[in-house]
């Protein structure tokens, strides 16, 4: 078997599948859903030897039409050897792996620092038989200044201790946590003091690398998160935890060794060894929480759903696998409930919306979504699955926001001409979330698609056409793009926006209900999630994602729950402040809302199918079409 | 090759010694040395096919007369398979391995029970959707009232708990460590609280089972430190552990397997699973507690031999593979100096001497036998190398206690007659620690040997006679023994006594000199040590192993450092005043004393080389001699 264009070969026994064989030559195919047939991002074409290898699967027939069967397409996980031959499998540009841009920077609140690890560097006295005081009480007496209570030595710091009092000359470096334990002993005098902070979402990580010292970021690195190969959303996680005891500690491991990739990759941008990282924190929701503090998370989801854990715990980062100082703890913030993490504590944190008089919605955007709606009176939170969409995933040609990926939209309404940018202005891939936003909106805009999310067959434009399975939009032709095919959005895509955007509007609005708030009573709207690129506002409005209110009032924030991991870092006055808010904050169940699916079904319609909710939207599709 | 009387048999192969095939079919082989043929204690008589074995090593015509090898005798560990072949190995009664008779109690004093772990049992609201409290806040809130501050709750503790709460239909055992960490949950109401105490000496371990709930001593275990097979002593093991980088935590493993094989047994004994220990307490010189913490005792034997570690120290017991309940701590006491350790204090803490008024002398005799001098208004203490003479190595028949060791012996010093008993009332198989002492002292007493240790010549009993290397004293006939010799006392095993009882008076005398103290002012001699059985303080007192004084104040108070580590158990308080103990006794170096050689020449002599130093023995031994 040749990869191609790699160029790589191997011999790919009986029984394996392509995908597997890729990986055992180091040729990275893009698979978001680990090799369970459900994505469709391993397409590969078959350039030779096709009858070496497995009959097309029931996904694959499902996936393919029946000219891309004839182009070559398969799925690369679906795809097995038969029996040895030569078989050539051409890696599309679409499929190969490349660096995702992740908006990693959120809103920054400047915090006072304050960490919970510093450094201090003390001069001892030799030993002598006139002073026979212990190694260990030796430098603990020279630290008496710098802790207030003691002495707690950690299990690995004290052990080392011996040979660094004497490989420094008596001249050592303790790294004290909270005042009161010595966590490492280096020789000698440095200054290296570093943290790390981790926002650990359900289908992409995010980490920081940040400097105690000075507060600043030094690098940054962010990747998918493995456990997507074990279930898309929490709840299949979970199920997945269920079926085997061995299970959570399956995927603790899988989440610690791509944490570790991370902290390796920022360690590497920024010239640090992990060694000098001494302190770190995570924001996630409840369940990737607990995954990754290996505590089960079973019964998050059974009713009541009460998480296993909400306070916030401090945990030896060698307990959980994790590869920095070893006497180093991880600190994971607070979560409210079970399903609402701390990655909505992290998000309130950074907009600082528990102190603000103005009455402000928070709405983190992920696989998991997070609202919160309050002020410093008060806050009620809710979560919703509104699912993978916006990070590209059951898109058609959705992608991560990596390089050619089409993260801008625009469709002039009269002459339906068409415009994209795509990150790095490269040629197209496919569509980032933000796109997949704009296009929805500039579609309904333009009439192509109606109300219901219907496309609107007589649309005048030859970029809507019908083919073998369903109506699809065509947003790039082939000849324009890296890949071997036209980039569509399709009637099935519209659904998946539909069914998304209205989990994030119906939790929005029953926090309302609940708070008892009317639209135009919101000061402040926040969106916050680590995307591709900013989500545009007016484009999300449009499609009703949120309550209708002046733009103006409208604010992307970015990963604010990589902004409040950071922050909680920085300041341990700020992981106090976390502790009240995951206290403060109401969490309301939105299972147990008797409107619920009446609202959600509602909240399909584009932007809703009350009008009167949306008078801004409707004022503005109206313009358009009189217009048009 | 076949094992006799066992009927084992092996196929041994070449270069394998018979300790080694002995073992691999579960033959148990006396080994004080683990096989570096230094102990003389794996002694074997072979009946055949001796031509199959490697000839006698140095070592073995060191230890055997002509007349031994004639009879067949062989060490097992210096004997190996030169070609396969029918060898039948005798293993001599005195050579099996027997349950040692350890004196394991010591002096108790009681404690007011206020031990470092209690368990709270209680009963948790089921979570509904209006209580979503999680899991571990839903316990802790309800054991609040039972806790200091918080939370705190032990890694593989939280873990657990999920399951643990359900299991248990929301009823669970907390149990709590210093009122401010979980440590362990179980389901339903459980009631199991136990401790254990371990005296970690260098030549043997003493383990305590004790009833947290009652202050009782459930059971107990004692065995050989298995780390004898590295070096006898503790600078030959600190040189061991200098060789090579694995070696400390090999050392660290063959304690805590050893530690895990005493609270097995114990809790064999008591029916107390292990799981239910959820505290522990250790003992033991600094070296040793250096060892079994795993931290390095490199510099204990430099110059000016400051101890790692003096504070007392809580760690995981998971930390350092201690098969107790996995949240559980170790408590190891504190240490005075690098040669002065837990067991010291404990001792203080159980003779309770640095509160008394009166002036007292502590003498904990072991192969590292340590001395404390003082009264509430201050102590010194040293320590001194007095090696396993006394716990019947180095002793030609010395053995351990066990069934048929002698462990009284006297003489009529007119007839010459002597008498013994052994333990159990068993024929004898050799000499205890205790029979080691009486023997010297009645040989001293009825003339059989002189003042610098001797052997009388002159001496009117057939006892005494002169084999191929040495002069030796018969103390039972190969007729009357279990084994295939007579039992003796050489000339040898006399230098050795003195030797050791030198080192022990020495340190006393040394001291005194420091504290300005005659014998006649101290009021109390606390005689110390894990023993067979008590050691007979006038035996003792004669051949002058410490200072005259009238033997109503002599007092054996057997394992105290056993006692102090189960008063620790029992009580925080103790732990505290341990920790006041330590800091307030003042180290005095012997080395440094520049009166040590000529005080340890002189102390050599039987009582002393200045007789007037021991009035009363001299009186008591005038008398005997113008009575004979």
């Amino acid at each position: 078997m040749v990869f191609q264009p790699h160029g790589k070969r191997l011999k790919a026994s009986e029984g394996k599948t392509i995908l597997e064989a890729a990986r055992e030559v180091g040729v990275d195919i893009t698979s978001i859903c680990g090799g369970r047939g459900v994505c469709g991002k391993c397409r590969i074409i078959i350039r030779g030897g096709e009858e070496c290898l497995s009959a097309p699967s029931k996904t694959e027939r499902h996936t393919f039409s029946d000219d891309d069967f004839s182009s070559g397409f398969r799925l690369a996980c679906q795809t097995a050897v038969a029996f040895e031959g030569k078989t050539v499998v051409e890696v599309p540009s679409e499929s190969r792996v490349n660096q995702q841009k992740l908006l990693l920077k959120g809103l920054e609140r400047s915090v006072e620092l304050s960490p919970a690890v510093k450094k201090v560097a003390v001069h001892l006295k030799k030993p002598s038989l006139l002073d026979t005081r212990s190694d260990v009480d030796r430098l603990l007496d020279a630290l008496r200044p710098n802790t207030s209570w003691g002495p707690q030595v950690d299990y690995e710091a004290l052990k080392k201790a011996p040979l660094v009092l004497r490989k420094g000359d008596w001249t050592v470096t303790a790294t004290v946590w909270k005042d009161g334990e010595v966590i490492s002993v280096e020789p000698g005098a440095t200054k290296g003091c570093y943290g790390f902070a981790v926002d650990i979402g359900t289908t992409k990580l995010a980490g920081y690398l940040v400097d105690l010292t000075s507060g600043k970021i030094v690098a940054m690195a962010s990747m998918m998160n493995p456990q997507i190969a074990y279930g898309e959303d929490v709840i299949s996680r979970i199920r997945y935890i269920m079926e085997a005891d061995m299970n959570l500690s399956r995927l603790q491991q899988a989440i610690a060794e791509s944490i570790n990739n991370l902290i390796n990759e920022a360690c590497e941008t920024a010239s640090v060894p992990p060694s000098e990282i001494y302190d770190m924190t995570v924001a996630g929701n409840t369940a990737m929480h607990h995954i990754f503090l290996g505590v089960p998370p079973n019964y998050v989801a059974l009713l009541p759903y009460p998480a296993a854990l909400q306070s916030p715990m401090d945990i030896k980062a060698r307990e959980l696998s994790v590869g920095i100082s070893p006497g180093a703890y991880v600190h994971a913030l607070p979560a409210i409930a079970g399903f609402v993490g701390g990655d909505a504590v992290a998000d309130i944190l950074a907009t600082k919306i528990h102190e603000a008089d103005d009455l402000s919605l928070m709405i983190d955007i992920g696989t998991n979504t997070e609202i919160v709606l309050g002020n410093k009176d008060g806050l009620v939170a809710c979560s919703c699955a509104s699912g993978p969409a916006f990070e590209g995933a059951h898109i058609r040609n959705g992608m991560r926001a990596a390089t050619g990926a089409i993260e801008r939209v625009w469709i002039d309404p009269k002459t339906l001409e068409l415009g994209y940018k795509t990150i790095d202005n490269q040629k197209p891939r496919g569509l980032c979330g933000s796109a997949v936003i704009d296009i929805t909106a500039e579609m309904l805009k333009a009439g192509i698609i109606d109300y219901s999310g219907k496309f609107n067959a007589e649309s005048r434009t030859i970029r809507l056409r019908r083919n073998d399975k369903s109506v699809e939009f065509v947003i790039a032709r082939k000849d324009e793009t890296l890949i071997e095919s036209d980039i569509v959005i399709t009637q099935g895509d519209v659904r998946e926006v539909q069914l998304a955007k209205a989990a994030i509007y119906t939790g929005a609005s029953i926090l309302m209900k609940h708070r008892n708030v009317r639209s135009e009573e919101i000061e402040g709207i926040f969106l916050a999630g680590a995307f591709g690129n900013y989500i545009d506002p007016q484009s999300a409005r449009i499609i009703g994602m949120y309550p209708d209110v002046p733009l103006e009032r409208v604010k992307f924030v970015g990963n604010t729950a990589g902004s409040g991991a950071r922050m909680a870092l920085l300041s341990v006055e700020a992981r106090k402040e976390a502790g009240e808010i995951a206290k403060r904050v109401e969490y309301v169940e939105l299972g147990a809302d008797l409107d619920f699916q009446k609202e959600f079904l509602k909240a399909t319609y584009l932007p809703h199918q009350e009008a009167d909710r949306f008078p801004n939207v409707v004022k503005i599709l109206g313009k358009i079409r009189n217009r048009g």
